[in-house]
């Protein structure tokens, strides 16, 4: 059976995990976490040490931080571990140090790990594909109050959908964070909103607007449980695969 | 020039359809229409005579009513004149003179016109089939005070899309006008309501519901003026074709 | 400490209610439930004898079944215990068992015992009464694929808001169930659809619509934990009250 | 007859105004524009020269900029003329100088001159005033793709009654524009977030989410008319009024 580490095994996703693995039945190999020690589950200790829990564990999740990213990675690939990775957060710098990762061992990196939104990534993507730069594309996420970054991971993951269906840079077309005299609309840009509140799990809509209509394409989240769900399906899928690097579409079969 | 004949010269999809014929600098060879007589255009008469109408036109439009739509084929077909139909509420009746009349002349039938709606059709199959039916399908639509059907057409036809998808026939799976006791939901079941209000040009949105998730895909159309340029646009397209029975795919390149 | 006992203790809200009032440190009297025996909690049995349960309880909470109300009051009534009342599906007949008993014992009948849903009341009302009737009425809700009737509660309660704003009948100008050819909307007319599907907890959207504008008016549940949480504190209240009737707005303070 | 001039003639608000009043048989003074000259109807020129427009109107109407708000307004007073206000990006300077003109002159200024979104904000304030800080506050507009500033004037006329209702200053708990690492949200905060796309006429939504449920409400415009239609009503109803500052509620009865 395979044994799972958790880097932020204290945050909400890091318990989530463990939940779901302890109700599938999973061994949990034990945790680490910025904030706090103590227990992740009766019997499992959070842990101050990488290594010691890369070399532990037949695969790690992890959703901490990005400034930990490259420990988890170092810890990992001297193990020879295989991690998902699901922080949020993350610029180029760390999709670089992931994609050298991957020349040594499986690491899976997303946005978002559940069935409802990569499905929604893939019609993103043909919506895009399919409508002329006539249609205005905004994205607008909610989450709960205590999300520090903006805009989602998800929201992110579903913007490069957008410009690969459009074949554009996603970088180069982004309009994030609208606030004064921003002067009209540029044209083929890609428009980002986060809205913050309650303890909303995540929402997302990616609107299409053109003269006189509008598609809207969007995903709701009741809870985290689907995350942690989708996170363990993939770490399972993600042992038995070679060195690369992956996504959740191998995994969901889209 | 194409000119264009319209049966229901009177309707709301009939004046914006004339309208918009009007801008584009198309001749319009006249109308029918049930409830009046009149002019649809300066100088251009509605008859009570849809023969010598289809005569008269190089192609039809048809936004009237399912009880008219007998004649208005035997008309097309007597003058060899093809026709484009968006009547809604239409029965299996009429899609047996629709398939009868696509034996002798193009027959183009949809229950949408606009680009939006018919990329909306095509991302509901691709959901529907990369969904199980423990994702469970609901359409809701509004529309104007006004209408006095429901289910709309295009509900009716995203409807299709998603059967289609999940390999299923709709009239078999529909669920309509839940009301009173019940019972709970049919496992695969495709359900509709419909809202109708003020001056809704028309609201489409398809709902698939997981445990713990939805994905929630829809349309809204600011003004019939989006109707009335597909309607042209596909009546156009129209009079190049051999017989045969089209939908709005083609026309739109989808 | 208020002792609660709760009618239809097996079910999703009985089990939600059972898990709040153990969170917030309450003694649990007992259950009755139709279809099956068994332990609310920890040492916590479920019973068939609602007279006997009436008696072990300072309050009771009833999300059972219509059919079991007539029962339910009589002991209630017998043991002189108070009873707040979450059942949906009541009629006109239930309503009047309610009015008899609140000659005897405090009742608390509700359709929705959460703070938004309330408030959301008290601002349909609002509305109700500022608009003129050149503003059309739809109210839409959305439940888990498990639910068995439809209007809900809380949909029903919201028709009352505003029919009550409109100085109306609720009765006697509601639209349920469209489906074929309904006719036109009727002016004053206040419209119901019911969506199902998946674990949705309860969403409510109550739609103003008139010419070129609408106004949207709405309230998500995530969980029922929202209503469970409600329900405990409304019968904590509610063990404080004289006999008579009541509704949620006293002990949320509207 | 009350004979109507526009500021900001040929822009979008001011060409439904225009064709709003001839509809009503209103007469039009004439028009003044930055950007063009022209003809705002038939017969009716666009001038460069404000008082000339004040004194030979019954009431101003503005739709403009806000650096032409002082020189309208000294025209305004100079010529004794009320002046209705609609312009966006208002700021304190200019708040400022509206105060100033009321001293002399009716003046009244909005951000919204619809009957449903000042209904809207009447519940918006009703709602923060019944809801504890544990219900965060978000506003999320969409509008078409020409508007330069954000957010919107509704969106902050929507602001301000959230912050009338919860007895804060709007200024003071505003959070705009996130993007990038922004902290959990403050507790109290109104957040505003502004999509842009299409022909959007103009959608607001106030959404208050509190742990485990969200209240919903919002305003759809179909297409501007309805805000010409009420600046235009607006616009009568100020001609009978002393010097002073008013808005749209005492106009709507609100």
């Amino acid at each position: 059976m395979t044994s799972i580490g958790i880097f932020g095994a204290a945050g909400r996703m890091g318990r989530a995990i463990a939940q779901v693995a302890a109700e599938a039945g999973l061994p949990i190999a034990g945790g680490t976490d910025r904030d706090c020690v103590g227990e992740i589950a009766p019997g499992i200790a959070i842990t101050a040490d990488p290594l010691a829990l890369a070399q532990a564990s037949d695969v790690l999740i992890d959703f901490s931080v990005p400034g930990a990213l490259s420990a988890h990675l170092d810890a990992c690939i001297a193990a020879r571990t295989p991690i998902l990775i699901g922080t949020t957060g993350l610029e180029a710098v760390h999709h670089a140090l992931i994609d050298a990762a991957a020349r040594h061992i499986p690491v899976l990196q997303t946005g978002n790990t559940s069935l409802g939104v990569n499905l929604l990534a893939a019609l993103v993507e043909k919506a895009a594909a399919g409508l002329g730069d006539d249609w205005d594309i905004e994205i607008v996420e909610m989450h709960h109050r205590h999300k520090v970054d903006a805009p989602s991971g998800t929201a992110l993951l579903l913007g490069e959908a957008a410009a690969r269906g459009r074949g554009i840079e996603l970088a180069a077309h982004s309009e994030r964070g609208r606030d004064g005299i921003t002067g009209a609309r540029a044209t083929g840009a890609i428009g980002f909103a986060a809205l913050r509140g309650g303890s909303v799990a995540g929402d997302h809509q990616v609107i299409f607007a053109a003269e006189g209509e509008r598609i809207e394409i969007g995903h709701r989240a009741e809870n985290r449980v689907i995350f942690a769900r989708g996170a363990v399906k993939g770490a399972r899928w993600l042992t038995g695969q070679p060195a690369g690097r992956y996504d959740m579409k191998a995994v969901l079969g889209l």
